[in-house]
């Protein structure tokens, strides 16, 4: 059928990769995931068991303490983490912090992070957005002020995927506020006893349950001079311009196979339920439903496949990224959308994968640049 | 402006009685909301609370104890409740219990207790749906079965609004499965200190939290003879099918008025907050998607506002009440999923009334039979 | 069935007029409707036949020459050539043209022209549109100069409806080039033997066939100065915008009137047609694509009917007006396009009147403002 | 900018073939197509200069007269005629009628008619649906009796490409009326002075204005026995069932070229048009519109080239050739529906690329398979 068609980009080591990292999520990360949905986080020991395993990191050079590997790998985690439903860690967050250390980073700061980043020691995150901000860096209020061999940072962040975990965050803030985007630093923040230094509430979403999103407040929060990004003032804006493709597309991949997990889940479903003496699957509104999604899914796997290759051949445009982001996460919504109606009640169930999903769709219309940001992103490159 | 026009079946009385209805709410159930989610039931007092104003059983006549108003009266509550978002009393099941007692009971039943249900001292449920069984009531299982002057009730429900705090369900079971439709009766069941009647998991849903939709387990649970509704077996499949307008208008009224409030949360949020140096509500995008929804909101109101009248005048077919119900659920979905998007990052917090409400909204295409049962409906009377 | 309620506003006068307004549509206008559509205009007999029968201006006070009805007679005119797929006289914008000179005309100008637009002796336009300008009125280059007792006219206008027939024309000039609204103005022109007066092609248009819309051309075109509409410069801008709620809602009355039509003949037609041995009509996924559009039509004929009955109150505002024209014209382009589909290849046949109504639909979302226009329009009203 | 990025399966010769095909089609085809829509046909000559330059039968084996390239050079002659909103030459239909004699035909037949089909002095139609028949291949009522070394056929076919001047004729007959899809073959039939055969009226189409597609009459019409394709009865369906993939994937093709053109044709509009003071483009509706329009057209790129590779390597099922009928379908009807509303009122006029393109869509959804069999087909395969 249609849909087991092989990703363009896959081989058999990969496969090996992919049934690695499975057989690492069903055993240690499956059971615990209701706990962790009550509680708002996955816990550490999690973490560090994947960094063990080579799972984080695995596209960070191995002279950095990761696994050499290239965006693949972390593509092969982020899907099988999706099509389970599971989201409580935020490898992707993690990785594109890891990304800006190695791509922007002194040596001495690759070598201080990297290494316990790929081990899981560290979990780390990105403060970007502020109460009122949303994607409009130029609106960032906080401050980083140098003293001496120090900046100060005052401010407070919010919807910080990781931030209850979080060992390590990168801070984006004003070095210079008569500046705008010119203006703007990113500096390197160890959380560990870090005085004036508080993560405030995991905050109530509609999903990502497991998920540790926080807010995060820094009070004269003591920050040594050598951990500015890159060592330069001025310089956060363009560093986070950089990666923009790999975190879009790492969006669009995880929307296109969670898809592809809610498909399988309703195909199951449907095959073994029925409804008026017959299984749902056999009425022609459900088969004409199903045919419809199979067919998203299908051009869609094209289409992500395809910026996966283009990525990896370095060529992926920062406006084909922000299509896949787009196009996957609003066809996560329908398709998704669409699987709980023909779950019927069992479909309103968080006991159910699909329910779960559901809440969980709908935030990637929204963070990583809403659709909105994503259209004015493509406009302006016609 | 358009959205406030008048609808055509209110007066001054009626905009009394819904202004007091608001101002009980505000008081006594916004309050405690967020811990009546936490807990998943509001508790009886609430429900007590409601009765002694006389908001509960306001359509059932005074003689049997209810406020002896009309359809308008259940759906002033019924509307108030939604627009803020609150979903834990479940009053619309509350109000068809008592109409089915009013419309089938014997005159004793209806003595024993349509009064209660009006003060609020027993908590109404209808215990139809059975796990896998759906819309689908010719494969109901439940077994009623006769043993001198009672009826030995055994078989699983689940699904059932207000399951929790439920002093009094309508069981439907079959009295002789030899027949479908007409093997099928209804039973009035007091749950208090009921051997064999055992409530199970509070569900845990997507949205609906401060709502007690439980599962119902019935183990040779013993009910007397004279609580067979109406004193005639067989007829429980008629008496289901003969509310099924006040049903599912009921739904669409509650669909609407959800949406009125999440335009009303949606218009003040735009306008206040800012993006890029302006207020979101000034860009064209915003603008566009306000109107849209603006006019659904308009064109959605001349619609409700037409089955009420026809309601009211005893002239609203099952199809057109189905219409009702599928259209207004369905722009729910739309217009709340739209208004989401609007808030960015906030629009996916609990704590915004725009995040619940979409969690809400999803199970309205689903209960009180699915959009696809609505339309089946409506096809056969085309 | 839901479809058949009866309109909120008709009664048995009203009914008998339908009936004859049907009558002389089957005998005088259908016969002749295919050679229209190959002509490109419908003639001018067809018009004067109308006239005497007395279904041109029908709502306009006897003591001008109308028919002394109001906005219900214009709408059963407009919903009769609607459903039956009729668009070669433009009768709703001849209705316009004599509002124009009701509303805004001197004694005189009523005297002159509303008898004989009523008689069908003169065929009604409004010369708006110019190459290149849309809907944008301060765009007009179109010149009218004062020179003594005369204006005269130069310019050019397109999309011209019954401009090739047209006798009466309402352009819209500036008198005062050096002002944006305030420097329009309304010249009467009667075109016969009119020096310097052209009528461009008949346009080759994706629909309306038989519609004579076309280019008009003003070559030092010489009229009194007594054909001011209103007798006092600068007033055009004001005059256009005061009939706004009556020209948007005829759309929208059009608009469902169409789809009432569309949905009637599919009807018939999948009950008839069969395909793998049944009628097309009992396939669930015809079934539901009926029970939705038959939703669409009842939820717009509620609304409809309600700016119809608020219009006769005099209390339809242009806001809720450009609902109407917008909710009803996305409506009529998405049913009829689903109802083409049903008819399969037939549907692609301009010998049924489903193809032709699906080229003839596609208009109603641009003309008398666009989509776009409409969203503007309510979202300056929120 | 994206959608510029080379299609998958091209390479520096089929880009001159493009060049030399574009020349063709701009110096041959387009001056002369206002005409051809007129008279509902592009003439024998056209099809002769076609075959002459080695654009006809392009993917057939020089050994029988074709050019010796593959479905690419097919493609490609589609896409520039369906950029350029050209109809009138089916030549994918007369592919197809190439294919079955290639892949069905005797080592004779091939011989006989594949260099004439080559050369454009056959045009080549396929004779399958009837009049209330469709995709339903079963109710085939087209009578091949045989007598002696003839067949006779007598019945009537409709919606035929290319029927005014097909030279050569597939006529899908039962050979067998007792057996259903067993029963029925093909019948090569050459249609010059042939007694009893008839074409019928030229189809007054919504769109495709320059295409032939007729109605065709058999009377009694002797066809030798030798004309029975692959000279076995019976095996009709089979040789109908073996290039579906390749049917369906041309149209998919065709759907996304015409978007490309559609989209170019619409981003030249917007940026030269003006609306209240300032290009359409600047508009954010008109931004985003764009932005959402390139997304679909940068997916529907990726998934169609998969398609064509995968067709080249001779992996392409028809499941999968269904979806990309189904989805480039659809998608092209909602993308140009969307350019027709950019362009305002000028999209409403014929004499303008988009709005032939408007009225051309619509067939799309509906020859080769509704999107209703399309669903069908996809859903088995599940």
């Amino acid at each position: 059928m249609a849909l087991t068609f092989k990703r363009s980009w896959t081989d058999e080591d990969l496969d090996l990769y992919r049934d690695s990292v499975g057989r690492f999520l069903e055993a240690e990360m499956v059971p615990g995931d209701e706990d962790a949905r009550h509680r708002g986080n996955v816990g550490h020991a999690l973490w560090r068991h994947a960094g063990e395993l080579g799972f984080l990191c695995s596209d960070i050079p191995e002279e950095w303490g990761g696994a050499g590997g290239d965006f693949r790998h972390e593509a092969v985690l982020c899907e099988e983490m999706a099509r389970r439903g599971l989201t409580g860690m935020g490898t992707s967050v993690h990785a594109i912090v890891a990304h800006y250390l190695l791509n922007h980073g002194t040596p001495d700061q690759k070598a201080r992070y990297l290494p316990r980043l790929a081990k899981g020691e560290l979990v780390g995150a990105i403060a970007m957005t502020e109460p009122g901000t949303g994607s409009d860096l130029q609106a960032i209020r906080t401050r980083a002020e140098r003293r001496g061999d120090t900046y100060v940072l005052n401010g407070s962040k919010t919807f910080i995927t990781n931030g209850f975990l979080a060992g390590l965050v990168l801070v984006v803030a004003k070095t210079d506020p008569a500046q705008a985007a010119r203006g703007t630093s990113i500096l390197i923040v160890e959380t560990k006893d870090l005085p004036g230094y508080r993560v405030g509430r995991v905050l109530d979403k509609v999903g990502l349950k497991a998920q540790d999103t926080s807010e995060l407040f820094f009070d004269d929060v003591v920050v040594p001079a050598a951990n500015l990004l890159g060592g330069q003032e001025g310089q956060g804006f363009f560093q986070l311009m950089g990666d923009l493709p790999y975190e879009r597309l790492i969006i669009g991949v995880l929307a296109q196979a969670s898809m592809e997990g809610a498909y399988a889940a309703t195909l199951d479903y449907v095959r073994e339920r029925k409804a008026f003496g017959k299984p749902v699957a056999e009425f022609q509104n459900t088969r004409f439903k199903l045919a419809e999604i199979a067919t998203t899914l299908t051009v869609g796997r094209a289409f992500i496949d395809r910026c996966v290759d283009q990525l990896l051949a370095g060529q992926l445009d920062t406006a084909t990224a922000s299509m896949a982001k787009l196009w996957a996460s609003e066809a996560q919504g329908r398709v998704v959308d669409e699987c709980v109606q023909l779950f019927g009640g069992y479909g309103y169930m968080n006991e159910y994968l699909i329910g779960r999903m559901y809440t969980d769709a709908r935030v990637q219309r929204i963070y990583g640049g809403t659709s909105e940001v994503m259209k004015e992103v493509i406009s302006r490159a016609l």
